[in-house]
């Protein structure tokens, strides 16, 4: 018989063997184009290399993890793939989070080491307090401030001086050993750490490269926070797998993306959709060089029609919107460039790979075009959430994850997302999906740039539906005109009760709208009984 | 925490489970044309779903086997199916064995049951004879004769009759649990059983899927063997994956594939070279309305690069070559469209889920553009071969697994096959790639249709290299003006000793030529000392 690990070199998926195999492709295409650095996928491969003997010289071994502390970077990808290599679980920490949240993961993860960019060394020297077993620190150059040479009372080493013997690390990986820990964002809770799995991942990103028919000549920029699976999992790990090139930038500057388009001859971006309307709106516009542009993508929230129709115009590109969450590795549904005029509003189809299901509570399967609990089967299921078994039945319970989402099909089997659970609104006895009303919002006055609805707490209606806007620029929001207007198109129930007009909405780093630090702002808005 | 069924149902990799997704994205979509049958993927899943409950309600555990006597049909892929869902492992026989053959499969593989056409059934009743252990005989609609109600002394059931009641059968089946036994055709030796499993198929279809840029758009003629791994894994699972259409032939006839391009308005032909030639020689070819093509595939075997020319032109489409083995799935390999011409003879570049390497018989890598054996890592490994743990470990020596093919990359990255490395001629105390000889015969005489090179048995030279030819229709093949034209073109070692004509080559079921079969009917070739 084979030796253990020479059956699992055979035959095994790891998303580190990705990188090599491009490599033995196509050894001299740029992998990463990160500011003067344009780094082949021979040296990239081999570098990761390094690292991962790095690792396995300092006694790491399968299944131990270590945090990553970086904006986007090259150094950000080489970590993370050589963690792959070695069986290594990585864990990206949020830049958004603050240093106790930060070191409530690196605890609950039980990191042995941390790998932090220069400018993020006070932060993650915070984080570190009184966690005794991070024993390793490792410092990579980051944008700003010297190398430290301690960092809360350990002594550091650079990625360089980290850097292992050349050649490749030969670990015995299982299949569905963990590849990351990502901790969702918690809008409403302390994060839970999402298991994720190679299996999970290398599917992911060969069904992400097949429905967005990306080739190895797409050019992407990186500018979505790496941390974040988005931006990890759909873009970096299947242009890695085709041997595309990605132009990382450490977070969105429309002027800077429009000149590494021309520059760079980018194919595909990636952004929020307040990111593609800012580059729609950017004054010489009109003058810049697009063609180039095979795609955009927009993830997290759908675009008014009015929104699409002037992206797809001025970009000259098909649009398309992922939507998933970190559980699926991440991506469900595909809300595709045919779709996206014929079905505005919706989030798609889904993708090979995923099975998608409507449930009601009674854990059924609901009838054709209800709405019910969007649940999923699919080999990207995270393998289930660290140190927390009763939320992973829960996941899982009868044989389906439960994404939380309230959707519906449609006719032509188009899903529509209805809200999350937690985001339905429970007004006089009726449940009110907040997305209707906003949907309703965005078509009746078109000064408004950005709304949601929330439920705030109401002595009668035990919840009133409450119209948060943020106006387009110069434009003023007249709440009767605005509840007139929205009165044709929603039944009574669904209109809000009252609007409440803010020069911006709080937002967790990765974007999304929190609603529950707007709830809780607004806790007290109906506390008068003046409305 | 989840039970372990729960959890496998959540994230498993299942080949039948990619069927069930796509019938409920495209439940009306048309799955599979056979005859006058237009079976769609609703149909096919409940179908399959029926199927699987039968295997249930006998009995049928995962890991249990049944083998699957069957030329190309809706029930062939039905049963397929259903076993991926049960956790069964399906035995596809193939239909050139002989009796005593198919039988030495069905014992080595333990099979319980065995599904047979009704034009095989006397086949089948052959090759059960003293297999007491196969119990279950299931009768499936076929081509000819009636349903027989007994057959080697057992009680037959019609497929219809074995299945069970409507709905989903949740087993719980592993990611690598064996979905299929595909026993290798063994040119020169007894079958072996390539244990595949679902992660290596499902990794393999969506890697051809993406590769191949086929969508759910394609309409496929499937007339290759399904019981072959190429017809199977690299057409069919693909298309279900993706949800396009497969039209089942039962075999290659140039009219019948002619009228089927036309009226089904075929995107995707996939056949020997021999048969692509056949396609460009029909007298009428230049009315067919060929013009729904937009690939056509070739296997096995590259072509000549006027054959090539003359494809192209004809049939107005894309070729490209699929390379691999049975234990990989099979692709390993694609000789894409862009190379056909200015790489005529090689067999391509690597997929995206395949690496492959050149290595010594010292198992060491060899310097680049050396030849070597070439060696693969890759999730579609085989898990092993059934019941020969000494013929897994010598084939994953060093944690690859060994081809036995010879092979050299060039500057480019293009593989080129150099031979089986049983097909290298070592004569005179030199190795010769007979493949190259062939090679070099075919540029040195248009009036050659196929030719071989093999080495036979020789007083002086050990091996004598010699030429087995077949000429084009009507056409003559003079010896000695073909030696003297190849040896203008070749080493003088390289140079065959004779020209043996013949009306055609002995070919394995799938379309190889069969070497050892040339070898052994010429073996006395050189025996009188008369050359």
């Amino acid at each position: 018989m084979p030796t253990p690990l020479q059956d699992n070199l055979v035959h095994r998926v790891n998303v580190g063997d990705t990188l090599t195999r491009t490599a033995d492709r196509l050894p001299d295409k740029v992998a990463v184009v990160d500011g003067d650095r344009r780094i082949t996928y021979r040296e990239l491969d081999d570098w990761t290399d390094r690292l991962a003997r790095g690792l396995v010289d300092r006694g790491y071994a399968p299944g131990d993890s270590l945090a990553l502390a970086s904006g986007n970077s090259a150094e950000f990808l080489a970590v993370y793939y050589a963690c792959a290599k070695a069986g290594v679980v990585c864990v990206p920490l949020n830049l958004g989070w603050r240093p106790d949240e930060a070191g409530y993961v690196l605890g609950h993860a039980g990191v042995r080491g941390v790998v932090v960019e220069t400018q993020l060394a006070d932060w993650v020297g915070q984080a570190l307090d009184g966690l005794d077993g991070v024993t390793d620190v490792v410092v990579a150059p980051g944008t700003g401030g010297p190398v430290p040479e301690t960092l809360a009372g350990r002594t550091t080493v650079t990625t360089a001086a980290f850097e292992g013997a050349a050649g490749p690390v030969e670990e015995l990986v299982e299949d569905r050993a963990p590849v990351t820990y990502l901790y969702t964002s918690g809008t409403t809770s302390a994060p839970k750490g999402v298991v994720g799995n190679h299996v999970a991942v290398v599917v992911e990103s060969l069904t992400m490269a097949l429905e967005a028919r990306w080739t190895d000549d797409d050019r992407f920029v990186a500018m979505m926070p790496m941390f974040h699976t988005a931006q990890l999992n759909c873009f970096c790990t299947p242009a890695v797998i085709l041997g595309a090139t990605l132009v990382v930038h450490r977070g969105f500057d429309a002027d800077r993306l429009l000149d590494t388009i021309e520059s760079e001859r980018i194919t595909q971006v990636f952004g929020l959709p307040m990111m593609l309307r800012a580059l729609t709106e950017r004054p010489d516009i009109a003058d810049r060089d697009l063609s180039t542009l095979r795609r955009a993508c927009y993830a997290m929230a759908p675009m008014p029609e009015s929104q699409l129709r002037r992206a797809i115009e001025v970009l000259g590109c098909e649009l398309f919107l992922l939507f998933g969450q970190t559980e699926m590795s991440p991506t469900t549904t595909l809300f595709r460039p045919e779709h996206q005029l014929t079905h505005a509003g919706a989030v798609g189809t889904p993708t090979v790979s995923v099975r998608v299901a409507l449930m009601g509570p009674d854990g059924e399967r609901v009838a054709p075009g209800e709405e019910g609990e969007i649940v999923y089967r699919s080999p990207q299921a995270l393998t289930g959430y660290l140190h927390d078994e009763a939320a992973t039945e829960a996941a899982f319970a009868g044989g389906w994850f439960h994404s939380g989402d309230i959707g519906r099909f449609d006719d032509d089997g188009v899903l529509w997302f209805a809200d999350r659970s937690k985001d339905v609104i429970k007004t006089g006895g009726e449940n009110v999906a907040s997305i209707e009303v906003e949907r309703a919002l965005y078509a009746a006055d078109p000064r408004i740039a950005e709304v949601v609805a929330v439920g705030l707490p109401h002595e009668r209606w035990t919840e009133a539906i409450t119209a948060v806007v943020v106006a387009q620029p110069g434009a003023v929001i007249d709440e009767a005109e605005l509840l007139a207007a929205v009165r044709t198109r929603l039944d009574g129930y669904k209109v809000p009760k009252a609007v409440v007009v803010l020069p911006d909405l709080p937002r967790t780093s990765t974007g999304k709208v929190q609603k529950n630090v707007l709830r809780q702002r607004l806790a007290d808005h109906y506390a008068e009984g003046t409305r």
